[in-house]
């Protein structure tokens, strides 16, 4: 499991996606049984002994299981573009996991001492069984009769997938936005397997704006004609017009106001003065919008953009397992928490860690609420590698090895 | 032009948009000369024999001339939903005007007091010239050949509208948003013939936020098959797809996350459970967004939505007329100016308007700044009318008549 050779300090070397086949199906949510699921993951470190210094790794919306280190076949598409870290959810153009600052020797996720597994979620397009993948009842692809997946089937998932790799308990469950939901959906699903979850840059239950932002980005896909009812798989068209308003929506949400005006300013593209144009890009942000949609859609496929989104708007621990109340969905909690918000992420807001930090001190868990002040919006949770680490090594350094 | 029936205490009663033709060519920013040019507008109060108690209101990105009263041939389509004012904007199915709360006896603009005039802007869909209008050159409509207009423009517009009713100067220039826009341009195009202007919720640049999701909103409409490159019309079909996701993007804009909140919560829509669907809307604001975007489509014209959202991202005080310096853009105004900004409103916030006064008490021009600590975002300027009113009561009350 240690990288064959080091690319440099901290850094996990080269290592290449695997992929493992759930022998069971999987009991999903909606009462369907998905099968077969395979999963595509990645693993750095090494598996103690004791099999007790795993952590499990989620990614977000439109991530991967490349999390760290130096992809061994870098992606076909550029998903890179010199303009920030918007695009590291996924795999970098130079193949760079998209976490790799957090996750090495000596990093926040220290691979000297833990083994760290990330896996492509349920639903995905990245290796793990999604909306692309063949159905066995057709022998096509699913497109929309994939079945509608929650949180807890992802978790369910992994819960399966650590099984088929002889892990049964995890030292910790981690994650930004989307990957910190699961981490909190794993400390209520299997609460005596889980040691401690780190939750960054997340929520319990997305608040009305951001349903709202995720609902436009599906409309968008939706709308596209070439989304044909979510059959586009072998057409020839795919709805990548719609799904690049997607993910312009997203990237807006994903920054702060002010991160814009110090990236982007008003500057034109062209010379000093408007052209008078109305198709063209004018402003350096509408070139950058532009830019970040086209090498998205070379990269995503648009049914697991609708099918990810849709679960993490559903998404609702007090709705799912506390009848309402956030309190008494997170009773059973066995896991330490430690919540990471920043105070610049209008998308998933301090407030919500906030809520989750009081529930789980009423009940007389143990928690741990960090609020960085950082300007970068709701990006800062893969841009704010330097002030996350710290928090996160002494955090888990009093997880029982 | 008093109502012929007072059809409840402060209304201006019954009202018909009329249309007037200008007798020259309008010289646009772009080098164009665009004729002919009509103009729709409507008038409240009575002129003064001295013509010197005129208010000139203009209206936002989706407005019309219909700004008060209750039109005596109401829209064919409904555009008010009973979910808030959010179409305010434009006249509403009740076919109240979209400023009606402000502007009547005794109200903000009174018309006991003033002669108020508004007019659809250049560019528009409802009666002025726009797009959707016959290109004398071809016989069809212009489409995307009509030439890119500025906020200068549709205020040389106004003024050139103005000089055919024998107004030469006006009492007041007023408007919210992109109406704010305009305010001050006539301030910075025409100083010596603007007594005062009102500007609320606007800006003298968007940032770049506020002109990414323009961009974005342009996007969704520009990437619909159905737009045709901009010559849709009589083609039976329109890109009522895009611009229904234009106007969502556009809906969230203007509210602040704690208004959502508020109004939609997370409820769900049926019973008390999800449903596992992707293409059906769950949440109760996936449920709104999809209703705004259908009633809006029906009402106004999508080439309209990309000129004028073009023109308020264009729209730059500083760059067009100083330089890039703000005080020297403002330096031959001689109007009064009042300032309203809303505490919640995210998209034009308070911070230009401070910008806006700052620049002006520098240059020792009179000039008053209003911050109203209000929670609807920048909705407010068409919802917080009671608390607008005195301050331009006030203001306009030292206006020499």
């Amino acid at each position: 499991m240690l990288p064959a050779q080091k690319i440099k300090a901290g850094s996990v070397g080269s290592v290449e996606t695997r992929y493992l086949d759930l022998p069971e199906p999987v009991r999903l949510d909606c009462g369907r049984d998905l099968h077969p699921v395979r999963v595509a993951y990645e693993t750095y470190g090494t598996l103690s002994p004791a099999r007790d210094n795993v952590i499990l790794v989620c990614h977000a919306l439109s991530g991967d299981a490349h999390a760290a280190g130096i992809a061994k076949t870098p992606p076909a598409e550029s998903t890179r573009d010199g303009f920030g870290a918007q695009d590291r959810d996924g795999t970098t153009a130079k193949g760079l996991g998209w976490w790799d600052g957090m996750i090495g020797p000596g990093k926040a996720f220290d691979t000297d001492r833990f083994f760290v597994v990330a896996t492509n979620l349920l639903g995905g397009c990245r290796g793990t069984t999604g909306p692309s993948s063949p159905d066995p009842a057709t022998g096509r692809p699913y497109g929309s009769d994939f079945p509608v997946v929650t949180v807890a089937d992802m978790v369910r998932t992994e819960r399966a997938f650590l099984d088929a790799l002889g892990i049964e308990r995890l030292a910790a469950v981690a994650g930004g936005s989307l990957g910190g939901m699961q981490a909190l959906e794993w400390a209520v699903l299997f609460p005596d397997q889980v040691d401690s979850v780190v939750v960054i840059a997340s929520t319990h239950a997305l608040a009305p704006q951001g349903v709202a932002w995720n609902a436009i980005a599906r409309e968008a896909i939706m709308r596209d004609p070439d989304w044909q009812g979510g059959h586009y798989y072998g057409t020839g068209r795919a709805p990548d017009a719609g799904m690049g308003v997607a993910r312009m929506v997203g990237h807006i949400t994903y920054l702060s106001a002010p991160a814009l005006d110090e990236k982007f300013s008003r500057r034109l593209q062209f010379a000093d003065d408007i052209r008078f144009t109305i198709a063209e890009p004018e402003f350096e942000v509408e070139n950058y919008l532009r830019h970040q949609a086209a090498s998205f859609v070379k990269r995503f496929d648009a049914n697991t953009y609708l099918y990810t989104s849709r679960a993490l708007s559903y998404f609702d621990l007090a709705r799912e397992h506390g009848g309402g109340s956030l309190e008494r969905a997170l009773d059973g909690v066995m896991a330490r928490t430690l919540l990471i918000a920043f105070s610049s992420d209008w998308l998933y807001p301090p407030a919500a860690h906030e809520e989750i930090e009081v529930a789980l001190r009423n009940l007389g868990k143990p928690v741990e609420y960090h609020l960085i002040d950082a300007p970068y919006g709701h990006d800062c949770f893969l841009l704010e590698e330097a002030r996350q680490t710290p928090v996160i090594r002494r955090f888990l350094a009093s997880t029982p090895e």
